[in-house]
């Protein structure tokens, strides 16, 4: 069923056709090799555009610019920067937010309402104007500048998150690509870090709008690092049409097809940011089946994966299952005790809600690897979710207890 | 302005007139000096009482139990232990907890149906009821048994909780005091871990349940360690009389004089359930003061006292205030971000929403203590709460990433 999905080697957020992007150094972040810290993403041409922004009542101005400016209309460009969030710091926000887009339209020959800006980094202090007004001349923008600029956006990420593939769509092949960053902050609760997702398909604005949508709810609504959301979150799609073909729209079978790579794309680049979490050494990934409704599954899944006991275990190679117990009844979904089973790996280790015997030694042992996946069944109905988190280890704290020092 | 509330030294469960308690080490947990592991509670006469209990879906049989017999009438004994919670074992469980009940009624001469049952301790495995019947003879009730009691439900904790007062109620002295059980899994919904109270006030058991649950929602439902909820989560109150007079009724002026010795009571345990959380170095109180109504006052210093990344911050002795906007943002609080002011330690920092000048390095000396407060205005409003949490350490990662080996 469904398209055929390619992956494209070393693929990125400039993979699709009519993508450029680029990034420098600024001075925002600390400096070091290779440190890039403020970078565009540019389409030749204008695109339709579709975001979801942090749901967080304190955010940034570049949210609210940007925001505004994909709600109205056609976008073709994007600033961004790591090391200042330019949050909490009252009028003078949006004044900067401002003038980085004007710096940035001028510099490409973009149109400043087609200009978005997303920043991350230390909330309360302003935005170095100075350093980008100086340096931002010195972004080259090229083909292959995808990987500087999703080096650009990093925080305390330790790599950067790239993905890009190739998928049928009415019989011609498009490209989808894009780039993320995360690390701590990471919460299932809408746009919940920055993404940039560009694609070559002709896709029309409701279309790009509602596949996001759909995309995200499998994707970035689906991990979790530690249970906080950022000011600052975001996650754009820019549509250039340069593949070619009529407009997919609403229903149709392309808008299908685009909809499956959509969602390959985002929930690759949402299991690399749950994989690169904060100090954490291992993927979880948690599958929730024979839920009365997928929101049910949806939520079990999401809690198992959240859980800090559960995070701990798996860091421990515990087969502590009476804390997915525990997760699971927190979680609110409909279920009977007597009805659950837990497997680790594939490995079952709990029946009709009981735990049964199992060689402890080999379920411990498929555990050292860098992911691990827990299988919970809650009943017979249809409602089927998957979740993924990350280990809890004494790096996320170490990392954590001194950020801005 | 209310009662004269007196600490009684040394106080705990037993302080109150009436009470004995004891405990005996019956071997479910790993031995070493001084461990004890089963423990009764007993009054001479029977008491009016009144509990709240988990909201999680996975509840232990000694939950059911003890709940049923909570709502259905008086109370006399409670029978406790640690080690083991009875929890997702099938059918045998309630038989098991019922058995426990037995026992301890018919050792201490009370009714069955008067006798309440909590377990605490490794979700999955059935409580090794040899173990119990043999061991619990050993158990001998006295006046000052309420410290090994406190001591007889520790898992983690490092220390017993345990505190009482006497409180003026119409022109008597009554006594209240308690001891309680946390560590891990401690999340604000509800009873939220083992607390046991006892008072000599004569109290009718619809006033007992009312005053109880306005005692649970400013204490132990405003205290985080790390955002789990146990499956054997209860705090019980029981009230025997025993300092005479005629029964305290709803509304009258003894009601509020017990409230308010209930409520410090409730506070005070609270407290030192987050001050222990697993790992934890120091005690962080959050108060959200001038919000437009308490509840969100409540939600807003819920969440600042339950954020990773806020907890992290105190650890690390920084004052990263971008981090408890974030939290703040996210709680669902209505707010401007432009009334915003934070005070750590009594040290303004944030005003109207931004940064201010401060001295660093006073703000960081300040937080070198015990107990580090976050005072967070959000606004004229009249909603006021206090919330506990502890910090995140390396502690809390290494003890959980390794609890049932």
């Amino acid at each position: 069923m469904g398209s055929v999905i390619q992956l494209i080697n070393n693929g990125g957020v400039s993979s699709a056709k009519g993508f450029l992007a680029g990034a420098t150094y600024a001075g925002i972040k600390t400096a070091g090799d290779d440190v890039v810290d403020l970078g565009i993403l540019h389409s030749e041409v204008p695109c339709t555009v579709a975001g979801t922004f942090t749901q967080n009542k304190v955010i940034s101005p570049t949210v609210a610019l940007t925001k505004q400016r994909v709600v109205s209309g056609l976008a073709s460009t994007v600033v961004a920067n790591s090391g200042c969030a330019n949050c909490a710091v009252g009028e003078q926000g949006l004044v900067d937010a401002q003038e980085m887009t004007a710096l940035t339209a001028s510099q490409v020959g973009a149109e400043v309402a087609q200009t978005l800006v997303a920043s991350t980094g230390v909330i309360g202090v302003e935005m170095p104007m100075a350093l980008v007004r100086q340096n931002i001349g010195n972004v080259t923008l090229s083909q292959d500048g995808g990987n500087t600029f999703a080096r650009s956006i990093m925080t305390t990420d330790t790599h950067p998150k790239e993905t890009a593939v190739s998928v049928q769509v009415d019989g011609r092949a498009v490209t989808i690509g894009g780039c993320a960053k995360g690390s701590g902050m990471i919460h299932p609760n809408m746009a919940t870090m920055l993404a940039f997702v560009t694609t070559d398909a002709p896709v029309e604005k409701t279309v790009l709008q509602s596949s996001l949508t759909n995309a995200i709810n499998l994707s970035f609504n689906m991990i979790d690092v530690d249970g906080d959301q950022s000011t600052n979150d975001m996650v754009l799609v820019l549509a250039n049409g340069k593949a070619g073909g009529s407009g997919i729209t609403d229903g149709s079978k392309g808008a299908d097809a685009f909809q499956e790579g959509l969602s390959y794309v985002c929930t690759e680049l949402a299991k690399e940011l749950a994989r690169d979490g904060e100090g954490a050494s291992t993927l979880v990934e948690v599958t929730v089946s024979g839920a009365k409704s997928i929101d049910d599954a949806r939520i079990a899944a999401r809690e198992i994966s959240s859980s800090l006991l559960v995070k701990a275990m798996v860091y421990g190679r515990d087969p502590n299952w009476g804390r997915v117990m525990m997760a699971l009844g927190k979680s609110g979904a409909d279920f009977e005790e007597a009805s659950v089973d837990v497997y680790i790996n594939g490995i079952h280790i709990v029946h009709q809600g009981m735990g049964i015997s199992y060689l402890r030694d080999s379920v411990v042992s498929s555990m050292n690897q860098d992911e691990v996946h827990i299988g919970v069944r809650i009943g017979d109905g249809p409602g089927h979710a998957t979740a993924w988190g990350c280990d809890l280890t004494e790096g996320y704290v170490i990392e954590n207890s001194a950020y801005t020092t």
